[in-house]
């Protein structure tokens, strides 16, 4: 599809958040498998549901343009994936494995903030207004996520790994 | 190579942001010949200077740790800078396509803080005190690069591309 206004170019980074939304959910419990230490474990799970709620929340918003949702495959989120599981098959395990764990989930949440940023800017020049509300509510997810991984790192994960 | 200590880790995110700056540096002229907006196209030249400073910071991380400055292949700025030409190619020109320049070099942008962000966190558990100086230097450019571009998507190009 050629992209030729803001309209075409904010549907296709919103089918791109979609695949990406989906990849991650594809993506989290082999993360949350590996890691061994509990807080982190218990903030990839709740991270799994909120990704289960962005999901929907995008479906919305498909659904408010009058569309069927549907995913475009992004390299983008492909390569922060490839590039996580690469990084836990490498490591050997403890709280090693869980602070790159941490860093490569990080990625994702960077990705997605980003991503929503934009979409954001965009819906509000579009005056896509409902569309806006949805958004943001998966922006403060991702960025409370992010903040979360930040305080398991440095109150547990990092000590541990580096004694 | 295994990775069985946080600074094995380190060493290995290390060498995946040199490996990163340096497709970004390769990437960026590209972008820059597409930019159709002047604040656009000077802001990526400024960080294609900026880019070229932190290789060499990094380089100097290298040194102090003892070693050759070395790249290991990263999958999560491959595909991130694949999306990125993905993107430009099928935005047809204009301010459209300056839109999804900029959301595209954000989404590089936020990798790059989020790794050295990581990158900082354990070099201050690992006691590695210069290498967090130069750390800390690009990532204050990521961000201020980041700021720069919301900037100009929100005060020039969103409006050319929504009208």
């Amino acid at each position: 599809m050629a992209i030729k206004s803001l309209d075409d170019l904010f549907t296709h980074f919103l089918k791109d958040m979609y695949y990406a939304e989906k990849q991650v959910l594809k993506s989290l419990p082999g993360m949350i498998r590996k890691a061994e230490t509990k807080e982190l474990r218990q903030a990839l799970e709740d991270h799994r549901d909120e990704t289960e709620q962005q999901i929907e929340n995008l479906e919305k918003v498909f659904d408010q343009m009058g569309m069927r949702a549907r995913g475009v495959t992004c390299q983008a989120i492909d390569g922060i994936i490839e590039e996580a599981k690469e990084i836990m098959s490498e490591v050997e395990g403890g709280a090693t494995r869980d602070a790159g764990i941490i860093g490569s989930a990080q990625a994702v949440e960077h990705y997605e903030i980003t991503r929503y940023g934009t979409l954001i800017a965009w819906a509000e020049k579009l005056g896509k207004k409902d569309a806006i509300q949805l958004l943001e509510a998966n922006l403060a997810q991702e960025k409370a996520a992010d903040a979360k991984l930040t305080k398991i790192a440095e109150g547990v994960v990092n000590d541990m790994a580096a004694a």
